[in-house]
């Protein structure tokens, strides 16, 4: 045990480790390269008896688990979307850390509750969303679109299904585009994945709001209550955005809860230009973003936004005698806005990210990225074979090999798939898929905190030359 | 925006004040002194526009955030269940921060997921649970609470739940001194409060098995299904241990799911000599602890136990095209085990406490706060008009101020939460409260990582002060 009067002296070879990891990242394979089980084979199958030393645990810490380690604050980490961090974010987890306070109450860290309470209008305002809305820290989006739909329900029934159980009927609806959480929100909260209906969508994979309304309607002609829909900002497979104000003017028809899960493109809501995407604002009950995605705030960070802040309260709270305290009703208790009862100092590194960047610092940042992807997405359709899958949009473009005169789907697929084995096998970068109306598409996202154009660069090198060999 | 460059410079300020704190953490009020607001108020209402020097943002920290801050780390804090760390588990977390991965699948990351494959195997072993238990890390108890009744809600419905909605039949049983996460559970995962029946406990407020049994019997008979048992090894109010083999037995007996909730005592389980505690373990089929609570692992980090994973598995798993791997299904993809897909690497901290404490230290550790407490209640028993509410057990004592001849209930109530404030309002100690049976006691939890006798002599000094003011 390393008693509190030794940090500092020790601390050396943890920042020493953490500094030389910061600034030569480049040099690992950004996708780990190990297989199943090599990194569960070298740990030793029991605990020591005795004490191990830092230094010990630091050398194991470089040589067995950092090998098996995929690198997301990798410049070339271009995959899923971005977690990425900062130096900023780093330096407030490492003063959550020490502080080690658990924020389930006000009580239990009043600067927490009200550090979180300025962050989320701070945030709430800079993005743009009406003053109405109030926010709460959430681990992530699957949790926060959790809470959104167990308000829904509890919404639509009255606050009894909270008492009595869930009744068959409720449903829920969002396009085939939307992320898997709502599919696994709504059987976590027992409204039933059969009752999870998904809309039609158009060219661009956009929810479209004629057929919710057809489907709504058919629905409650069937004997079913409509609860819920889910509009996406920016969807996984291909950043789509639905149609916010019109889908926002259907549920105030039906009587509908509307979430809106922006978790990724929520950040680009900082730069005027993307205003439009939260047009209809005013219609929507709930709304997720992650700055743990894109906005240089370590994992995990996730916003959720609430109009009215009393019906999420009436769905989760609970009080038991060893939870009563006199601050109770003046102060927010944010344990009562979500799932657990524990709670970490998250909105601490909200603030040393958006002090020490700045609003101009992150939209500086994004329009970096975004430039890039531009740059990206105009070499990347040079390349022979190459094609878009869809229109850039933000800092995200998506392509696939396509050879002329090749028209077998199933073949196409099978050449991608080969195309991103290739890249990131490589090492180089790491990049993920998605099909598009059964094409096999690869996704590529700009999106680390210090990319550069040399980054790019390399990536359509590697890319370009990864084709060259699948044409062979 | 700090360059990765400048992160070993920028560190040192950083570090100093961490070192600063840990070591002068008893100069400050243990419980925050702050009116609701006050933080609050100091912080500006708009996020700077430019760039704010890290210089300024820590000055700020030691200002404006720490006088806001009750310090979970302070010795003296002896409030809720502690939520400890230790200096390794700092360093983890510094790592952690500083490698930003985002742990969702085994892909991206294999050594976060064997690691915590690992750890999972270490602290089963270590805490003596049948090899055939496969764990994973979850952000809270109540979380992992959630889980194990969403798996209990899919078996006992043939996992028609997930698809169709909850039925208003099913019933889950816990004793009424079970942690309110339960309740909380039970409305989230659609089962319904109702449905949550409240079981006697005999005079050590353990469950009563044999009322649980009467009690099963007769709502079969009125046509409910049971569903799920919850039993508490160290229960949040007073420490009791609910007799897990006979609920076992009778769980077996019925189809019903029996869950465990040892968040705070299953920490104990590393000593041979509370084994006792989970006689019958055969029979539980999952059981939750956490090494955030009393094992020097910082929040959060919940340690969740399940017997057949396929049954959890199958509860919570989704798959969409975006998260399709090669090395799906001969790996841990461990956002199928629980309700976040996006997770933190978690194992690294059990990792860094697990070897630099050693098992001999940890026990170590826990051995000196039971004798701690042993202490404590020896000398607190002694001073007039306090009585122990409850025999003391582990590192907890329950006592209340009950002067000879005052029989009046509700005036003995106001007296002990008077004893309350006036101990907390100094600012040298935090204890918090709960009720026995309509008394209102105070609860003493000595379970602070550095924690000393002068730290406990203080407190028994300050306990009988403000008790003896009361007496005046």
């Amino acid at each position: 045990m390393i008693a509190p009067g030794d940090f500092k002296k020790n601390s050396d070879v943890v920042i020493d480790w953490i500094d030389h990891y910061l600034n030569h990242i480049t040099e690992f394979p950004v996708k780990s390269q190990v297989m199943p089980g090599e990194v569960y084979r070298k740990i030793p199958e029991r605990p020591p008896r005795d004490p191990e030393s830092l230094e010990r645990i630091m050398k194991d810490l470089h040589e067995v688990i950092l090998p098996g380690i995929t690198h997301w604050q990798h410049p070339n980490f271009h995959a899923y979307f971005p977690a990425n961090n900062s130096v900023e974010s780093i330096f407030a987890e490492f003063v959550t850390s020490a502080i080690g306070a658990q924020c389930m109450i006000w009580d239990t860290s009043p600067a927490a509750a009200e550090l979180e309470e300025r962050m989320m209008e701070w945030l709430r305002d800079a993005i743009h969303l009406p003053p109405g809305f109030d926010g709460v820290i959430q681990d992530s989006a699957s949790s926060a679109t959790l809470v959104a739909l167990i308000t829904a329900r509890e919404v639509a029934t009255g606050f009894r299904s909270n008492e009595e159980g869930v009744p068959g009927n409720l449903r829920v609806y969002c396009s085939g585009e939307t992320h898997s959480s709502i599919e696994k929100g709504v059987g976590v909260c027992g409204i039933g994945k059969k009752n999870l209906v998904k809309v039609g969508v158009d060219e661009q994979l956009r929810m479209d709001p004629r057929l919710l309304e057809e489907q709504v309607m058919a629905d409650i002609h069937k004997g079913f209550q409509p609860c819920a829909a889910v509009g996406t900002i920016g969807t996984t497979g291909t950043l789509a955005v639905d149609p916010i104000d019109a889908i926002g003017e259907i549920c105030k028809k039906y009587h509908m809860w509307f979430h809106v899960d922006a978790a990724y493109a929520g950040t680009a809501l900082l730069l005027p230009e993307y205003r439009w995407m939260i047009e209809g604002i005013e219609k929507v009950d709930s709304f997720v973003f992650n700055p743990h995605k894109w906005m240089f705030t370590n994992f995990d960070c996730s916003v959720y936004y609430v109009k009215n802040a009393d019906l999420l309260i009436s769905a989760f709270e609970v009080l038991p005698e060893y939870l009563k305290t006199k601050s109770r009703g003046s102060v927010n208790d944010y344990r009562d806005w979500g799932v657990p009862l524990g709670r970490r100092f998250r909105a601490l590194k909200l603030w040393f990210v958006l002090r020490g960047f700045g609003i101009s610092g992150i939209e500086e940042r994004l329009r970096t990225h975004i430039g890039l992807n531009r740059y990206f997405s105009d070499e990347i359709r040079k390349i022979p074979g190459i094609i878009l899958a869809m229109e850039p949009f933000l800092n995200f473009t998506i392509f696939r090999l396509h050879p002329s005169g090749v028209k077998d789907q199933e073949l196409l697929n099978r050449l991608n798939e080969k195309l991103l084995e290739e890249i990131n096998g490589r090492g180089k970068l790491f990049l993920t898929h998605t099909k598009i109306r059964g094409a096999y598409s690869l996704r590529m996202v700009i999106g680390q905190t210090y990319v550069e154009q040399r980054h790019i660069d390399l990536a359509i090198n590697e890319i370009s030359s990864a084709a060259e060999n699948l044409a062979i």
